[in-house]
């Protein structure tokens, strides 16, 4: 993944494992503000849209960016164009500390446009473009760094149209679209002092058209590498499709999933996220799914097998609402909360109704409370766990993902015995598996926290 | 509880509840030491113990003050007498680091066991009797002091006994336990300078016998006011009772409780906790509360007004877990997470085998299975809010606690229909009653959460 190449430039590489905290740096207090340049013309897209305003992923490019960064700035400064207003509504409520600077001639050219930032950027400040999409990651370690963030193996941008930069002694010596001998690719992110604006004001002054690669090369900036994370210059309508399908992949949780999940379900939900992103809430996915359990447990009156189909379905569909949250930077806690409530009430309702449409004698009612009863518990086993000790049980005993029973695999298994229609021996195997696991559960657990 | 009526003496009042945060001063790394007198002859105990090893609410008084001073200490320095090696013997595994100064002549009174610290306490320490009980509060309050910490609303000593301090000017001018005006009463806790070690040398040169009290009236110590607290000088069988007695009732948590737990069930185990806290551990009391459980269940099989009667028995056993883990200092997760396992399933136990011994039709089985879902789901719903929102549930929402259905509400309602033996309307009013405060529960939830 990242790229550690000694290129001979003396680099300062920050896209490394074993980095100390980021945190730390911002401890001190020391606020940054950051220049978005969002004035671009975007003519591209055939959208009416500005870029910056673009949604990937459900997502506007430019909130994606600010809502990053606004844990490391305090301010950001918004160079727009025509856009201006469009960008002002757009932010008005979503709570960042901002201010917008019109550049009344955008086609001078996005240096010119930084180049009205001057005065409102304080001593040190970020630089990004406001119509690229990068993975949190990268922003993360980018603000750590240098003067211009360039990539060295960028993996998801057309390396051909990217504008690339030759270093000397770590600072840029060269940089365009049409070197053939390069160190790395410029990715639209800086970290800047205010010495540039000197550089900027001579090529104002000098060029009708001003171009930020030739404010960077005159002022020699230091170069910093971070390497094979996610950015790209999001131009046409494929590589938006692009930037969603990496976002919406990326976004797979999965520390508590089941075999099921990960190896069927997650493959067709996250196709079934990207399709929907950008048109459905989580919330409005999260009752999409209850809907679709209820709708398995209705089914229960007509087939059994069709119903046990619908259930896996659900299940699958069960994992968008967490997928999309991610992928759109929704995630919430009450929509969390909502889920795992509303997925107990489906699960009850299929096996209550499982049980009521097959006529079961009393005998097969009590294994079917147990199977009830236990399947809850798997689910309280570990809610109880983080609750108690504030840490996902699976993420701090691994070996808790290897005991089958998770929602995914036991609906998965009443599928199978569905479509068998071996409704009491289904039940019997419930009643015994659940309550197995929670026992086996608590052993684990109790033996893994006597030990520490 | 605090008393902060003017004494005309300048006193820096820490007792009052609108405080900045105490952790504040104590993050600069600053860390203290601590003077631990436990050289005392405790004659009047009758036991052979030493006192500052005699147990009150399960835990030695000397495990109870250092305990938490090792949030502000980071050594202890103990000085103790013929006692030495038990004293060493009991500390060596609790964690603490510590060193024991070895008083040869305990006779010579506290004032020279506490002159033999001098050059092991560093600049500023605090200088604690081993033999004194205090409340954790007054312990955190009297840290932030200076000089004697004294109680102007003495609330569990007998001021009679006790050491009183005249002041002037914020600083000691009288002590003794003979003075009939005086401002407060000496606490056994100061915080001090080693200037004090001078007037100690000068004392301990002129006189045979040489009281701590003599000191501090020579050296003129400050005087901060910690009032209202708890704290003792436990010296006889019964100021041990009154001090386990103090410490087991102000252990209940509380805040999970239901209106049987707070009205009836925490009254009778609170007795009980007090009975057993020296004897029983948190854990073996969690699991006599799960058979307890265990046995209501079985018993159902004879009698179900019997079972009903042992049920409710059971939750208020249910209440002394937490109670004597708090009092004896010895809560953990883990005891707290299968404490709350366990109770999920007597529960189940309980609801099922009533079901089973009532012959229940097919259609009650269908009630009891609601019954026994509902009835793991409110507690699923509230500590699935404590994973998802890392908060408890009712503290954050306090209307919450007016929603009746809690596990002590529960069980007392099925006592009371299997004293009457109604067992078929109990289960059709618990499949609705529990189901019903789910959904209320997460509809007071999900509006709690949208406002903010």
């Amino acid at each position: 993944m990242y790229a550690t190449a000694d290129l001979e430039t003396n680099l300062k590489i920050l896209a490394s494992k074993d980095m100390r905290a980021f945190d730390v740096e911002f401890c001190s207090g020391d606020a940054m503000k950051a220049v978005v340049l969002a004035a671009g013309l975007g003519t591209r897209m055939g959208a009416e849209t500005p870029k910056p305003l673009v949604k990937v992923a459900g997502r506007e490019i430019i909130f994606r960016t600010m809502k990053v960064l606004s844990d490391y700035v305090d301010e950001f400064v918004i160079v727009a164009g025509k856009n201006k207003d469009r960008i002002d509504e757009f932010l008005r409520d979503k709570g960042f500390n901002y201010r917008i600077i019109e550049n009344p001639t955008p086609e001078r050219g996005n240096g010119f446009s930084f180049f009205l930032s001057r005065g409102y950027s304080g001593k040190r400040f970020i630089l990004v473009m406001g119509d690229h999409v990068y993975e949190e990651e990268f922003i993360r370690r980018a603000v750590e760094g240098e003067g211009l963030i360039g990539d060295a193996n960028p993996a998801y941008v057309d390396v051909g149209e990217a504008t690339k930069v030759k270093c000397k002694r770590g600072r840029v010596e060269e940089i365009g679209k049409n070197l053939s001998d390069f160190d790395l690719v410029d990715t639209g992110f800086f970290v800047l002092t205010d010495e540039i604006y000197e550089h900027a004001e001579m090529v104002v002054k000098e060029k009708e058209i001003v171009e930020l690669s030739e404010i960077v090369k005159r002022a020699k900036i230091p170069v910093t590498e971070v390497s094979g994370y996610f950015w790209m210059d999001v131009d046409t309508p494929e590589e938006l499709k692009r930037a969603r399908r990496f976002i919406v992949r990326n976004s797979i949780k999965g520390t508590g999933d089941g075999f099921i999940a990960r190896y069927l379900n997650r493959r067709i939900s996250i196709r079934l996220s990207e399709y929907v992103v950008d048109h459905l809430s989580p919330n409005q996915m999260t009752v999409l799914s209850f809907l679709s359990g209820m709708l398995a447990s209705l089914l229960l009156f007509f087939s059994i097998p069709l119903a046990g189909v619908v259930y896996q379905l659900s299940s699958v569909i069960d994992g968008c609402d967490g997928e999309i949250a991610r992928a759109s930077m929704r995630k919430s806690r009450l929509g969390e909360y909502a889920d795992s409530m509303l997925d107990r009430y489906a699960d009850f309702m299929f096996l209550f109704l499982l049980g009521y449409v097959s006529n079961l004698e009393t005998q097969m009612w009590m294994f079917l409370a147990l199977a009830i009863f236990g399947s809850v518990m798997i689910s309280y086993s570990t809610e109880k766990y983080k609750a108690a000790f504030y840490e996902s049980a699976y993420a701090a005993i691994p070996s808790l993902r290897f005991l089958v029973g998770k929602r995914d695999e036991r609906i998965f298994v009443i599928m199978l015995f569905c479509l068998a229609s071996m409704v009491e021996p289904l039940i019997v195997l419930l009643a015994v598996w659940t309550n197995a696991r929670v026992v086996l559960t608590f052993h684990i657990i109790r033996k893994n926290k006597l030990v520490k």
